[in-house]
């Protein structure tokens, strides 16, 4: 399977939900989406039952001129700036004159512009984010090439987190692993999270200068980007001897990662895992203070949420992460993540 | 100055710009705004004139509660999740009466459920993007460091782009270098730009196994970040001779850079710049492809925007950035890029 039929291929699921959802056309706007939908990651895309219409700018249309060349299906028009764009996709809308069109969540300030230039009714849907949850078999391949670069940073953390070492030295190594093996981007939007003793109780910690010492836990919390796809998993690293409670948190942290891994199954409901995990902490006596886990893929964070939220549910072929975790406020720290492919029999690390 | 005093200025600039605009009350849910007006980044905060209320989650009001506990202004409440925190606003909205909410550009989804759950008028209002433009004493010295910290990041990329090495592996030392000075996260959200040759005319490249050669020009973009606050610089470095076109560009793009920096003067419209950069860019046979430059603190990318939009004045004490560039499809790219801070006599380069 290429790019170029793997496109052909989401497009006309879409076109298919918006059939459902009685959508005439969709203006894609989004990045993640429009890399989903045309294999690059700006611009804007009006997509009819029909039509595919993508207005990039005069640089993009260059790169994607060549690469799609004998791809008919789209309509690629260049534009020189968002004036051009927003007139690009009037005229259009005049000309297929659509009953309504669906939006991704946009902000409210440009949900209302939008409102006034273009005609018709505009709907907020989330179809696309939706499609993205189920993964293609090349979908998968580039996500466990991802995952893989990930691991070599994991490894890396194993190495050098030792007593002494600072959080920031130690994070560098990490990303440096990570970069060196391929990773598109850094881990992460922030970069990889390396957390050690009582800043692990920090769930957005930023590493400091702060030295690793004996007796701690060491959170590491990284990825890679490869082809667009992003990996996602956590490790916690003890460094010596822990304390009592300490021991027993790692434990029963590594422990219900494992055995919520093998309590999934198809059709679950994704709030089920997390009140799952949620029940387990807090029968041990803490509190579960995010998600369960979350899908991955063009995003880090996409559909489904592990969370209470009750409407996502687990379905063959969706990729996500379980990741419970125990934190006591200025204390310490403790998580375990890994990305999973879901089977009918059930899930797969990968 | 510390922390402290300076959190207390901001609220009272923001309840200065609310009494102007008759806001009653402001919700402030983005991270950054959080981060400005009360030092951490998560949580949510309605301001009154009189009030500053701040829902944290557990552990982050344990981190708060020491670091702020004698900031008798605030009114920090733990809550446990997202119902919990929205019940928490709207018993307070019932308490104030306020006549109408000030919100930021939130999602057309979050703000029509909103809208739904507090009953006066939401206003969308940018008065903390505003009021966030123009820096203090305090923040100047703090981009100044973080803007020493990506110094180190260019100076290691004159180190190793050279013929030969990849373009990946030149990011991963670049990186390294900035992570290991200190910086507080990776280069930006996708790392440091790091393109040679005809991938430098993509202006959203990944840095990717290409080997560099000679005769290319290498667009080297970077930053770090330091106590919260970004800084953000690009080189372009010529490896070996350039042929003709090439060397023109070059030092078209680095003579133009600093004749902008030296026609910026205070009380000047951002879009003028813009008209400037581009008529000398259009002049040269070439486009200007992207703004020519953007505020820079708590985000990368911040307000004013040097673009062609008219609102934006530039004012005494703002800190931005200037990036010229010229790209040619398929070819080549050159941007050099500063940040400068704005006074009455001028730019400063940071």
């Amino acid at each position: 399977m290429n790019l170029k039929k793997e496109l052909i291929s989401r497009i006309k699921k879409i076109r298919e939900r918006m059939e459902e959802q009685k959508i005439d056309a969709f203006l894609v706007q989004k990045p993640k989406n429009l890399l989903y939908l045309a294999g690059i990651e700006s611009g804007n895309m009006l997509l009819t039952p029909y039509e595919a219409n993508l207005w990039v700018n005069e640089l993009d249309y260059a790169i994607i001129n060549s690469s799609f060349k004998d791809y008919a299906d789209f309509n690629i028009f260049p534009i020189k700036d968002r004036k051009e764009r927003i007139e690009g996709i009037k005229d259009c809308v005049r000309g297929l004159k659509p009953g309504n069109i669906g939006v991704e969540n946009i902000s409210f300030t440009y949900y209302s512009k939008l409102k006034k230039d273009l005609k018709p009714d505009l709907i907020t849907s989330d179809i696309i984010e939706k499609t993205r949850q189920v993964k293609s078999e090349y979908e998968i391949r580039l996500l466990k090439k991802s995952a893989g670069i990930g691991k070599i940073g994991l490894e890396k953390a194993y190495e050098v987190v030792r007593n002494g070492i600072s959080e920031l030295e130690a994070v560098a190594e990490v990303e440096y692993a990570v970069r060196k093996a391929g990773s598109e981007t850094p881990p992460f939007h922030e970069g990889a999270l390396l957390a050690s003793g009582s800043n692990a109780s920090n769930i957005h910690s930023y590493a400091s200068d702060k030295k690793i010492r004996e007796g701690e836990m060491v959170v590491v919390d990284l990825g890679a980007r490869y082809k667009g796809y992003y990996s996602d998993m956590t490790r916690t690293i003890p460094v010596g001897k822990l304390g009592k409670e300490e021991q027993e948190v790692f434990e029963l942290v590594k422990n219900l990662e494992l055995e919520t891994i093998d309590h999934i199954g198809v059709d679950m409901k994704a709030s089920e895992v997390y009140e799952f995990v949620e029940k387990r902490i807090r029968d041990s006596g803490y509190m579960l203070h995010h998600a369960a886990g979350h899908g991955i893929g063009l995003d880090v964070h996409e559909l489904p949420s592990l969370s209470s939220d009750p409407d996502d549910i687990l379905r063959e072929g969706m990729v996500f992460t379980i990741e419970p975790g125990i934190y006591k406020a200025k204390k310490f720290g403790a998580r375990f993540e890994d990305m999973v492919l879901l089977t009918w029999k059930g899930c797969e690390v990968l």
